[in-house]
């Protein structure tokens, strides 16, 4: 399990010539297996500048390291924006992308004063939002849909059909978190989804609009792709009971 | 006015060959001069990943911009790890530097987990400390001393007497925040008497071990010093009665 600051890296990906979160994980694992390379799957991708509270990320490895010493041997040789939380040995079965059935994305907003030291970890919105209208809207879009409309075209996957379990606009004074549990999520769908829940905070579109974006199935349909450093992917559940318990626990009331 | 995140510069003077706060204050200020070059002075300098909320710094201009437009125009020039929070004008013999009476920093740490998003905003220390042991500590340096022992012997400064107004050890669960209000601080001092206030509150030295070293008149006497990365200047008073006001307001219960 892993946390990073998106800020610095050009997503999690590995990509010649530029930094990512793959990148710099694998090479620390080449390094502690002693090799030029090493493989690691994640449970997905972030773009650029979006944030990881808990990734889950898999390797094999011949190591007899124990296994409560390897996030200390990992974080020696990681930089400091990304942190090793914890790791478990896990069924040789086990997949982290394939095996999950869900997951958490936060989306951190604020609509106060522009603070210098949140820059990369907040959007900020210079504008008043009608929370009531952002959940009523955000509750049209819970259950089963094809989610073609609010996620980027730039993709090779085809079945665009995702359920959404919760989706809860979270109000603190000027600080907003809007929060996706959801089955999976397209390329770029947490922050489409964001931007258009915005526009319906702002009164640019009405709450019934979102229905009606769903049904036109074309990402110009929706609203604007909101940035990416406001994003955290904060959690995969791999069994449905996990997911269950943590649907009663976070229920909004 | 300006906020800065301390993160991304080697400090706040103008340096060749490294980026700093002052630098690119005066590129901006140049920019908008028109000008290869404008000077600017501020209420004092910064270390490397310290970080500004409030800082003054003062500018003669030519231009007849409207003042609550300066804002605005500033920020449009600067790289967004530095904020112009807002302009006034100021007489012809203000000086930042010069004219303040007192300045307040804040060093920001936690006992609690690591958190890879605020890792250049907090200091992170792995121990438990006395909140009363380093209050009676803080107390003891209230006062006019010489803080020979409590700074970095690199500087051309000879008085090293200092006055301090107020040093609050103030926390909130697993966050930290001490509190110093001075008529001045030395080079490196706010760090030095941190890193010394936390090792009576680890129990390595004792309350009265702080009076001690104030005595010794070396630097080799205090603890060491606290990174620069927890560090924020936060105020800076230019007259005695907003001072007294501030002092009241915050005066610890």
């Amino acid at each position: 399990m892993i946390s990073y600051d998106g800020s610095g890296f050009s997503g999690y990906q590995r990509q010649p010539n530029a930094r990512s979160v793959q990148g710099e994980m694998e090479q620390a694992l080449a390094k502690i297996h002693k090799a030029d390379s090493w493989r690691s799957t994640s449970s997905g991708r972030t773009d650029a500048g979006v944030h990881g509270i808990l990734q889950p990320v898999h390797f094999d490895s011949p190591l007899s390291i124990p296994i409560e010493r390897w996030p200390r041997a990992l974080n020696a040789l990681l930089p400091d924006d990304i942190i090793v939380r914890s790791c478990e040995i896990v069924s040789h079965d086990f997949h982290a992308r394939y095996g999950a059935v869900a997951k958490e994305y936060l989306y951190k907003l604020t609509t106060g004063e522009l603070d210098v030291f949140r820059r990369n970890y907040v959007y900020q919105l210079d504008a008043e939002l009608n929370e009531d209208a952002m959940q009523r809207a955000a509750n049209l879009l819970l259950g089963t849909h094809d989610f073609s409309s609010y996620s980027s075209p730039k993709t090779d996957v085809v079945d665009k059909v995702r359920t959404m379990y919760a989706i809860d606009v979270i109000r603190d004074g000027d600080e907003w978190t809007l929060r996706f549990v959801g089955s999976g999520f397209l390329y770029q769908m947490v922050r489409v989804l964001t931007g258009t829940l915005l526009e319906v905070g702002r009164g640019m579109r009405e709450v019934e609009d979102v229905k009606m974006i769903l049904e036109a199935q074309d990402r110009a349909a929706a609203g604007k792709t909101a940035p990416g450093h406001g994003l955290y992917l904060s959690q995969v559940f791999y069994d449905e009971k996990a997911l269950t318990a943590h649907l009663k626990e976070t229920r909004k009331k």
